[in-house]
């Protein structure tokens, strides 16, 4: 006969107390303590034992038969199915951990900074965020958007194709078509899906050194083999890529405009012969162009996508960086044919992207309200830039090295050998200040020492106290 | 010298016509027709040529000189760079297709339809979205999430995995805690970072037959070799599973509760031989729960995960089946180990999902609104459940063979073999129908002939509209 102290009834449970005991019999059953053809107790019995009502009990038993998992047996009262395997007798215990209290108890590890340093991102406090969350609530309530969804296209939204196509078109000289466009939640999904369609695990991969790790990241975990090719200040070594051409390696990942980590710009020459090696080798080449509109000096330099290059350039681009980091939309242009394909590996990973927010942007974009987002925060982070690197200058001048960059919105800032930066970052979360310990980039921090500042997020008062905070501590080190 | 013919500028373009210009002559550059240390033409010549303003060649000049494409050289004007390398002269085309006005001319490939059978998805009419819209752009507001979102845990929004573990582990009883869970955008993204995380190329893989055919689109995606198992009116053919463990698969794919696509329920004698089985045989299991709590005709069973499985089974669920098809979060419940290495794929696919909507979730978890609206739509469903099982039988009976679910949002609709799925689904999109033609299911729709249609999302009026069109196409067949 079943011991009833194997149940427990918990009152305080959001649970209804006959579902804890259906679920608790069950449980016992599974576990082949309770066997087939054993008989429950009496409903009587049950209800005493537990201290709960008979109807509880009588609820729990109806349940239990209805899912199968015992019968009414004529004179016998309730039994366990006999058509269970018979499973050996074993104490009942999870390898999950015992109770849902370590969840109550855990804290929120996100911590609450008074000021952060990110690595590049827009700031949200300017975006037209008010235009976007309307235009997503009327996408909703067109029901449309709502009822077609299943059908949708996988490349995404067509209307944001459109009115992206023509964007890109006009700004970046790229000749194209809504059909040449992937959508994606970020230019990350954007690089997992073309490495996703190009790399067999063994294949070669070159990436810049120093890089982006989170790209490294991705032909890792496709079991790509990973070549670094040095970046210095005209950017990628074109002639160490010549020399890998020899052996024939599957694709190249490269970050032409704003290099990652160190924002430096690929040079005429380096790009012009790249050029002739991607048409003469023709291996496959990622162009990661994820700020484009944000450069400084003069207009932005035209992709190697908008040149000639037989299909062999993948470009890859991000709305993100127009907007807030947190609402993410990157995409892929590329042939039509690779685009279908990249499209059914999407597809596969997210179903249908996030139409709602997808078609709201198109209407941003066709009432240009994005582009003169961009022209405006243009401006604003071109002052951001100046201020911040002259606060750079005269507040950590002794402790730092960096370049004014470009474009982009992060200026990339090496400390001194004396110094380490993850000590730095540790001491600065202390003083409320979050900022990257150098683990984003790739190799990570021990060599390179350095951090990307993003500085398009903070405004002249943030930029002073975080400016303050380091200078503080570099001082105290 | 250079034959300004080779330069179009188009006054009607939204491209500055002095960026016209510097684009075209870098073209041109790097095309090789405008050769190192050829001189450009002066301003004055230039402008002539081109009927353009001296000012907007001085413009494209400068910006040119700027990008390091052009020099100026004493007594020569405007030179182009020498240190590019020499390329062979060729002609300017691009393999990209010339020009942008075919975006202009494709129509949007969504038709509008008058009604959708989708393939079970709720109704978005009743879903909470008011709350939801506000809760987003209060989260969007709230400083820390967008200023720290780069610095994010990647298993996804502390908030919502702890109130959504609490509710897992009342609901489903799975004793758990939030590092056991991993957001995803959907159900759909969970399955894929499950399997990229088991599965390297070659790895056997057992689905369902019939199965969900984008779940077995993963697995081939990852290179596995997939060997489908019989699912009949008790669901997956479990004795088939034993046998082949006897050659060591990889992983088993399961959707025991309401079975893709045809809505059966896992007994529970096989799920119990199930469950001996990966105790014994150790293989990994993934359960996709997708509209647990969707049964109508008792409790919910309880999922495999919460029984003793030593880690081997990885549980997933949605939420977007509780609010709206647009609105995509699913989740995967696994030991923390497993959650960590998984969060780890997921980063490099999907940096870090939907913050602002997760936190936003969160709040309608913690103030009971989901949970509410779960039961409210419960009940509608079920009523919409038998209505529409009532008209199938009544309108198109003759026509079809299918059973009424015990659960879910679909009911599973196979037509006589004289009429073909392929041919009434084209037909019915002419009148306004829109409906699966059966290539969502694996294997596709010629042995099946077969489609689920959602009811969940169809009023009364709606219902009967669509089985009135459906019977006149078969009717007229």
């Amino acid at each position: 006969m079943l011991d009833t102290m194997l149940l427990h009834i918990d009152r305080q449970s959001s649970q209804a107390v006959y579902v804890q005991l259906a679920n608790g019999l069950i449980n016992l059953i599974r576990s082949g303590i309770l066997k087939p053809g054993t008989r429950l107790p009496s409903i009587r019995v049950m209800a005493a034992e537990l201290q709960i009502h008979a109807r509880t009990v009588v609820a729990a038993y109806d349940e239990m038969a209805a899912q199968d998992w015992i019968y009414s047996k004529p004179r016998s009262g309730m039994v366990v199915a006999e058509n269970l395997p018979d499973l050996k007798p074993r104490t009942f215990r999870t390898s999950l951990p015992a109770a849902a209290d370590k969840s109550a108890a855990g804290a929120d590890p996100q911590q609450q900074f008074r000021y952060v340093i990110n690595d590049g991102f827009p700031d949200h406090r300017i975006a037209p965020v008010e235009q976007l969350i309307k235009l997503q609530r009327q996408a909703f309530y067109n029901d449309d958007v709502e009822r077609t969804s299943m059908y949708s296209d996988s490349r995404g939204s067509f209307r944001l194709r459109k009115t992206l196509a023509e964007h890109i078109s006009g700004s970046r000289g790229i000749a194209m078509t809504p059909d040449m466009l992937l959508l994606t939640r970020g230019a990350q999904m954007a690089i997992y899906v073309v490495a996703a369609a190009l790399i067999k695990p063994g294949d070669e991969v070159l990436v810049g050194d120093p890089g982006y790790r989170l790209a490294t990241a991705v032909f890792e975990q496709l079991g790509a083999r990973i070549t670094r090719i040095p970046v210095d200040d005209e950017g990628i070594d074109v002639d160490q890529i010549e020399m890998a051409c020899k052996r024939k390696f599957r694709l190249l990942y490269i970050v032409p405009h704003h290099h990652h980590p160190t924002t430096v710009t690929l040079s005429a020459a380096r790009r012009m012969k790249l050029l002739s090696l991607i048409r003469k080798h023709r291996f496959y080449t990622i162009e990661d162009d994820y700020d484009y509109e944000f450069h400084y000096v003069h207009r932005p330099i035209l992709p190697l996508a908008s040149a000639e290059h037989d299909g062999h350039v993948l470009y890859i681009g991000s709305v993100t960086k127009n907007l807030a980091a947190s609402m993410r939309l990157g995409y892929l242009i590329a042939g039509e044919d690779f685009v279908s394909r990249a499209a059914q590996i999407k597809k596969v990973i997210d179903l249908r992207g996030d139409l709602l927010f997808e078609d709201a942007l198109a209407v941003l974009f066709e009432e240009g309200i994005i582009q003169r987002h961009i022209r405006k925060s243009l401006k604003l982070y071109q002052q951001r830039r100046d201020l911040f690197c002259g606060l750079l200058e005269k507040e950590l001048g002794d402790y730092v090295r960096f370049r004014k960059p470009d474009g982009g919105m992060a200026v990339w800032v090496q400390f001194d050998g004396r110094f380490k930066l993850s000590v730095i970052a540790a001491r600065a979360g202390e003083q409320g200040l979050k900022m990257s310990d150098g683990t984003a980039y790739d190799p990570v921090a021990e060599r390179l020492n350095g951090l990307r500042m993003g500085f398009a997020s903070l405004n002249e008062r943030e930029m002073k106290k975080v400016t303050a905070i380091l200078r503080k501590i570099l001082e105290q080190y």
